[in-house]
This record gives structure tokens, sequence and C-alpha cells, in this order.
């Protein structure tokens, strides 16, 4: 049987506050055959790109009140994620030696699925596979269904995005834009918001470090309020923004970045603006989505192929950075998309 | 002419913080010509009941932003609100003398209307004409868009109603029974829970102040999480709630009365459940729903006629007892629909 080194990143115990690189441990003590036994259902995959996400730093934590649906990590263990695969070996009939995957897999070279039908074949390989963990994977998800389906703005419409420059918020303004949006971001740096401005189309753009007030800076740029709000931070941004709502508005919600760690979440004094400006708030998730998956290929595609839409990325190579990588999404210290490239 | 002494509530200045009975005074220094010059399309009202709703908190008080569509008391001058009243003058083609309408008319005996297009004619009579400030009139739409139009409960849903003894609470209550749901309800007396219990069909309910543990409370009542809560307070309840909604549950909002007086709004913790659990919340309020008035007449009065809905009021009688009356509402002295009855 061939045996082979498998390098891991462990999660050395339960998260709780900020996780820091030394949460993590690299390791070259596992191997893994690279044979699949006779009869099994499993599929053996190198993995090629890896995903850092927000919602990995809920997995790393104890947690007192499980979620559903939410696959929480174990101390010892690789951690998983989103990520890009090649097949090595198949006990799957719909997948074989040398296919494309997304979807699932580990922090680690080569990981087993026991699960193979959650992943996703890729049959477009004239972007780069690397989108797979983008704007054609799970954040590309979440940003169409969003805007494509769950609430479509309506041309005209005033449009803000917090956390723009993310993995999805650079397609949530993109896409906005091309509905004939008037688009806003918001993000961490002025790099960030040159980005907006001059690379992804926004309209405007500010960085919300520099705004001692952020309800007199979403005044400056929505004079007339905001039709739909695209929440992905919450606390202090979330309040401003209820301020600035139109009657009427709506506010996508998939994520409250900024609230994930610190202990006591930040106060909202403004939620009464719900019932007087009448504002619904739809929190969604890629979750309940995935069905759309063959039409977001049949939009977006030709999208990317025609450049109508770009995706900034922030790649870096090595298992053994994916830890660094990972800690700095939730300071801000990507630029981009944050992926971790593996040899291929 | 006919001139006729026009009792009156007159705001004395605007109000900070909660309102008080001092913050009025009853004139009789105002009088009123019973007859309308000629040629005037106005309508005058001798009123018979008057509402007392939680909106009128905020029409008190100095804006700092007006809201539009929200119409703000004049100190000096006589508050206003929801109404029933006979028209005595009619230079509208509409309404002739001897009509009963429901709809926006002084804190006064006598008020004169300048736009009667706002005002609904009253066409049956076979119900208390209470029930138009209540179970016929805004509350009621409020009720009735909320369950019947905006997010209809399923049969076997769990929906939980804070506020529910009030105007609206009862309503929701005994709509959403009649809708097949498990129906819980809270309120700030041990009299009021009685009352949802024994008389208004809730499956169950309890008193909120008699509760150290909102969180604790609502999941004795609904292990198996809320997927309808009517939100009338805001605050604590709210966060509580959060914690205890179903995946794809609802939040229909339309006041959080906890919060209309005191200065700083309570701090949330809980709105990333939001996402987590992709809950919908939506603001709303009878404003934009007037339209569905003549199917809530075909809906509700057969249930009120056949006794399947009931409607528990607190009329009050005489104008000088109105502030006592509207103030109580904001502390929840009221048991039931609170409402001012002038002599006939």
């Amino acid at each position: 049987m061939e045996k082979k080194k498998n390098k891991q990143v462990i999660l050395k115990d339960y998260v709780s506050g900020s996780p820091k690189e030394s949460d993590f441990d690299i390791t070259t003590t596992s191997s893994i055959n690279l044979k699949l036994p006779h009869g099994s259902n499993a599929v053996l995959l190198k993995n090629l790109f890896l995903s850092c996400d927000p919602v990995m730093q809920f997995q790393m934590k104890k947690a007192e009140q499980p979620m559903s649906g939410y696959q929480y990590y174990t101390p010892g263990s690789p951690i998983n994620g989103f990520g890009v695969a090649k097949v090595v070996a198949s006990g799957h009939s719909n997948l074989s030696e040398g296919d494309l995957v997304w979807g699932t897999t580990g922090w680690e070279e080569y990981s087993l699925i026991q699960n193979p039908e959650n992943l996703t074949k890729i049959h477009h390989t004239d972007v780069p596979l690397s989108y797979y963990t983008g704007i054609l994977g799970m954040p590309g998800i979440t940003a169409f269904a969003g805007l494509y389906v769950i609430n479509p703005p309506k041309k005209g419409d005033t449009v803000f995005v917090s956390a723009a420059s993310g993995a999805v918020g650079q397609l949530v303004g993109q896409y906005a834009k091309l509905m004939g949006c008037y688009v806003v971001g918001s993000a961490g740096s002025q790099h960030k918001v040159d980005l907006l401005k001059n690379k992804l189309g926004f309209d405007d753009a500010f960085n919300y470090k520099q705004e001692p007030d952020l309800d007199a800076a979403l005044k400056r740029y929505f004079p007339e309020g905001i039709d739909l709000y695209f929440e992905q931070v919450g606390g202090k941004m979330l309040d401003a923004v209820l301020l600035n709502m139109k009657v009427h508005g709506c506010i996508l919600v998939c994520g409250m970045i900024s609230q994930y760690n610190i202990g006591e979440p930040e106060a909202l004094k403004n939620l009464m603006q719900i019932a007087l400006k009448r504002i619904t708030i739809k929190g969604f998730t890629h979750r309940d989505h995935h069905h759309l998956y063959p039409k977001l290929l049949d939009t977006i595609l030709p999208h990317i192929r025609e450049k109508k839409v770009v995706y900034v990325e922030d790649i870096v190579g090595g298992l053994e950075n994916g830890p660094s990588a990972l800690v700095g999404l939730f300071t801000g210290r990507n630029f981009g998309k944050q992926v971790v490239a593996l040899p291929h």
C-alpha cells in the first residue's frame, strides 16, 4: 500500500476570543494511504486551494449551544473548510481520478472525503481554479443569492456594502452596479478604498476607521437614504445604517464579522427604525441556496469571461502559511478574497 | 352663527422622557362654530371615542429628525389621534350629517377636519362603535396585515406575542389560534396573563416581570423554538427571542414600546442570530395597509358576530380623563385596548 506523509493544520485547543497563529500546529506526523480500500464509497483528494472564511471562527470555539448545520472543529484534528481539490482516487460513481472538485475538505495536503456527494465537480477551467473558493464558490453563492434572488435591487436604487473589498462584498458591489444601482462601499484601509473606487467600479467608498461619526459619513454618501444595505459587519455600522435607511429599505444579513470576537456584542440603539421605517431585514446563508449554482454559473461565467466582473484574491502559498492567513482575515489584513494555495 | 364651547386636551410643551398627566391641560376656553362656511370642503365632527396609541408618545416629542408621515404635536394646541366620531356638518360630498366615521381627529369635543377624505365611513353598527378604534380600526389593520397578509403563519407553527393583552397583541394571538398555531403571550401582570389564558384562548402566557431570565422562560414555552414572533416591545425581550427563534423564523415588528421612553435604548447582544438562523425581520405599520380594510371587514366582522374573536377594551369616560389614560398606556396600566369615551 502506498502511504504518503500528509502535512496538516491542527487546532490545538478550542479558541476563545480572537484566534492566533499559535492556536494551530503544522504537523507532518500523519500519513495517508493513496489507494482506497476495495468497495469504499469515499474519495481521496489532493487539496489545491483552501478558503479562509469568517464562519471558521465559530467552528474553532467550544459551542455552548451548537447550531445544527455547523461543523465544529475537534482539538487535535485538522481544521476544515471550503477548498478546491483534485481527485486522486474515487470509490464514488460520479467522480473519477483527475476530476477537479470544490467543497468541504481538510486543511491538509490530502483529504479522505467520506461523503463525496457534497463535492461539486468543476467543469469550467478557463477561469482561475481558485475562483471556486470565491466568486464561483461559497462566497459567490452568497452574493448571487442575495442580489439576484433574495432581494434584487432595482435600477437607480442606492446600495451600501460593508466589508466591501472582501470575498462577498466585492461581488455584491459589482452585481449591484450591473443592475444600475448607485453603490458605495466601506472598508478598513485607504488601499481597499482605492480598490473599490478604481478597480471594482463602486461609485464611492470610504474607510470606516477614518470616520469618527458613521452616521455623518453615511449621510454624506446617501443624502436620500439607503435602499439596500448588504450587512456583513454588524455593531456600530449596522446601528448607523439603521438611521440612514429609506422607508421600506432592505438589509440583507449574511454575517456580522465585527461581533464574532468581542466578549460583549456592541449595543445597538436604533432598532426602533425597523418599525418606524418599515425596514425588512433578511438573514440568509449560502447553505440554503446551493440549488442556485447552475443559474449562478450561467449568469456569472459570461461576466467573468467578458471582464464585466473582476475578482480580487489574496493568495498565500503553502499550507504552513494557512494559519497566518486565516487569522489575518479577522483583523482585515486580507486584500480581497483570502485563499491558501497548496503545491499542485 | 351657533358657537359652542369646545373642551380640549392641550399639550403644554414638548415632552422629553415619559409623559405625565401634568404635560397636558384641559381647557374650555376654545369655542367652535357648528356651521361650516359656505363652500367649505371640511367636515365638523362630534368626537365619540378617542384612541390611546403608542405612537402618540413620539408625536409629543420635539423631533430631531422628523419622520415623514408622522404628525408631531404643537405645544399649545390640542393633541390628536385616531377616534370615532359623528358628522355634525359636512362640506364633503361623501359624508353627510349623522354619518359615523373613524380616522384622525382631535382630542376635543368637536373637531373641524380639513381633509375628510382620510376619514373612513362606518357602515356596520351592530358591533360596538369603540371597536373602530381597535379591532376594526388602526390596531386591527396592524394585526390583520401582519397575520393575514405579510406573514401568515402555518397550522402548527409556534407563535409568540409580546404585549399580548394590548390593542394589537390580543388580536394577533386570537388570529394565530384561528390559523391552528400554538400561541404563547407575555404581559405585565397576573391579571393580564389570566385574561390571555382564560378569555383570549392563548395556549399559554407568562408575566415577563416575574421572569428573571427571559431566555429560560421562552425555552420553557418553546422547547422547539419560535416560528413567528410578533414584536411590540423591543429591548431585552427581543434579545431573548433572537436566541429562541427557529431557523428560518420570522419576526414581525410593528413597535418597540419598551424603548420609547428610555434615554439609552437597551443593548441587544444576539443580533448575530439573524444570520446564523436566517431570520427574517419585517418592520411594518398600518399606514401601508389601509387598502386591506374591506378585506379586513369581510374576514373579521363575521368572527366578531360569531364570537370566534373577542376584544377587550379599557374604556374611560370623559375627555378630562384622557391624559391619565394615555399616560397609563406607557406604563402598562391599561387592561386591553385603551379608549376614551366622550358623551354621545
